[in-house]
């Protein structure tokens, strides 16, 4: 492999001293790029799309061409391994993602598989591996999986949610189906992982996108164990180097304090907390991801740069910053302002690692 | 008007000693009642229902009818007040709440009336006035509003939104328009809540939905000084009795502190805080009022009472807790879990009023 030529991202993670803050973006190869519109109109269906590792790579990249982002992130979907576990994965327009075969029984969550990630999930490591070749040590390239409860909502539900009715219904009228079913996901999501690790990733991101809607006590047994799980198993070094994981729990900032406690590098924030706030619960435990709105990528590169610098400013200080928004980027959002937004982040941080 | 016949909610929220904890359910009159929605097909559409006084109280009393709740809510809609400033509201099945005239010009702020409660408004009023008749004195009455910020995300998006893209992009593109909006919402809210407990609520209630989706800082700035404006104008005795005030942020759990600042006698609080923690940040500054996870409910009696057991458990013992749940009741809850529901708050919680 080529000698990683910036290293400014997995250095933040592990918070060793930097350059400058280093940045990318949640769904940072995405809708809001006309360049990717246009490769997924080649591709077919969004599933076609992480199905195919040259295309995958192809928008993976896309972003990098653009704006000096610090990191790539795989091009793919957290569902991919209920897809592969058999459920029968689509993205119908306006209703997001549906599964044909949704988890409701006892006996259903039984007959699961732990999928072999170089078998049927082996359309992501091949895009891995031709993710980092294409990257020629340019920057970082991150893996990333969706947590076990996150998989669980949809796996259950059949799709997207608002009540979460039928998972918690589940979670609350048949607990141990529930751990069943978490425990195979928290299996096949460690296996996964580190294919993904023995293929190129060289970092790991844990998206746990629905841990936010559970009571503390429902957090800690259902989503926050099982995550803890999964980090415990992980291959951490490869190439020589640490492989940071990174968990983010969406609306999880009241729960930093135990998130900083599962092993984990690095925790993603997103912005209903100040950075000095979030740094001041984890202590010197973790590195923080975040945390600027997303939203503010409507405004205009004035508004943009004050900003980067409220959020550069709440983190202070020294290393254990990587700037990030915290959720995905719209995909109506226009690229200049996301160039501005790079941009700030690299210039106005300068004075924060002197 | 007839003697309060059971004041356990108002005395709770004011934290002075009860027999037993006090219980109402958001969403108490709705779809999860075969009686409401039979009276629900007779009125027509949502909002025809919403003013016809009669059939409002009508449904308004139906779940007392049902279960010894400690407390009526007015039924009616947060968005009553963007519609009587011209707005034009209508519920279309599956699409949630859609405005015909959205607002998104500083000249459409400009132009927004600042609706009479006794006018455009009147059948709220008519509905209240009904409504105490009716009640004869068995509990309470609360009213109620949207937050000024929550009635902004309706009126900018035009409807219901997952992003916040346009109304956010106000907020941080025209931040003076948006000023001035929530500045004509506050004024329309304190005058709606005033009117309505002139005309007979007992307690009045601020649902702020979607303060949550905002920073710490353009919460305080956009919904909570808003709110505490608000609070600052209202009617604070009637008949002789305090009228309490209640301010709920759904995913407010990290800003109770600064909310228990407002003035407000109590706050809500959604499931993602124990109650224990909520009441060491808010001290003996207000009532708690929340705060079981509604899907609770899917289960079944035996599990129901265990979490309620907790919640109480968790608040402890002494004055100024409200039980209730951390958002509305969804429609699709069966009845009997309600009624156990109901009666394991009231039979558990007498030992912490000993």
């Amino acid at each position: 492999m080529s000698e990683l030529k910036n290293d400014r991202f997995l250095r933040a993670l592990l918070r060793q001293p930097v350059d400058m803050t280093p940045v990318w973006m949640m769904r940072q190869a995405g809708r809001y790029l006309p360049e990717y519109r246009a490769t997924r109109a080649k591709a077919g269906s969004f599933m076609d799309l992480c199905r195919n590792p040259e295309l995958a790579c192809e928008v993976t990249l896309q972003p990098l061409e653009r704006f000096p982002l610090d990191a790539a992130i795989l091009f793919s979907d957290i569902l991919t391994i209920p897809d592969a576990m058999g459920l029968g994965l689509s993205f119908n327009t306006g209703h997001g993602p549906q599964f044909e075969h949704p988890v409701r029984s006892r006996a259903e969550v039984e007959r699961l598989p732990i999928p072999d990630p170089e078998g049927e999930l082996k359309y992501v490591m091949d895009a891995v591996r031709t993710i980092r070749r294409a990257l020629d040590g340019r920057v970082p390239l991150i893996g990333f999986s969706g947590s076990p409860w996150t998989l669980a909502t949809y796996m259950v539900e059949g799709g997207s949610t608002k009540e979460f009715g039928k998972v918690k219904g589940m979670m609350f009228d048949e607990p141990d189906t529930m751990h069943l079913l978490l425990d195979k996901l928290a299996q096949s999501v460690t296996s996964y992982l580190n294919a993904q690790i023995a293929a190129g990733a060289q970092a790991v991101m844990i998206f746990d996108t629905w841990g936010g809607v559970l009571t503390p006590r429902d957090y800690q047994a259902f989503s926050l164990d099982y995550m803890q799980r999964i980090v415990a198993g992980l291959t951490r070094e490869a190439e020589g180097r640490q492989v940071p994981v990174i968990l983010f729990t969406k609306g999880g900032a009241l729960w930093l304090d135990k998130m900083a406690d599962t092993g984990a590098d690095a925790l993603g924030v997103d912005w209903t907390i100040d950075l000095a706030d979030a740094r001041q619960a984890t202590g010197d435990r973790v590195a923080l991801q975040g945390n600027m709105d997303p939203c503010i990528l409507y405004s205009n590169p004035g508004r943009i740069v004050e900003e980067v610098a409220l959020v550069l400013e709440s983190y202070g200080k020294g290393p254990g910053h990587v700037f990030n928004l915290g959720h995905g980027i719209h995909p109506t959002i226009d690229p200049d302002n996301v160039a501005a937004f790079i941009e700030a982040v690299h210039e106005l941080s300068l004075p924060y690692h002197r």
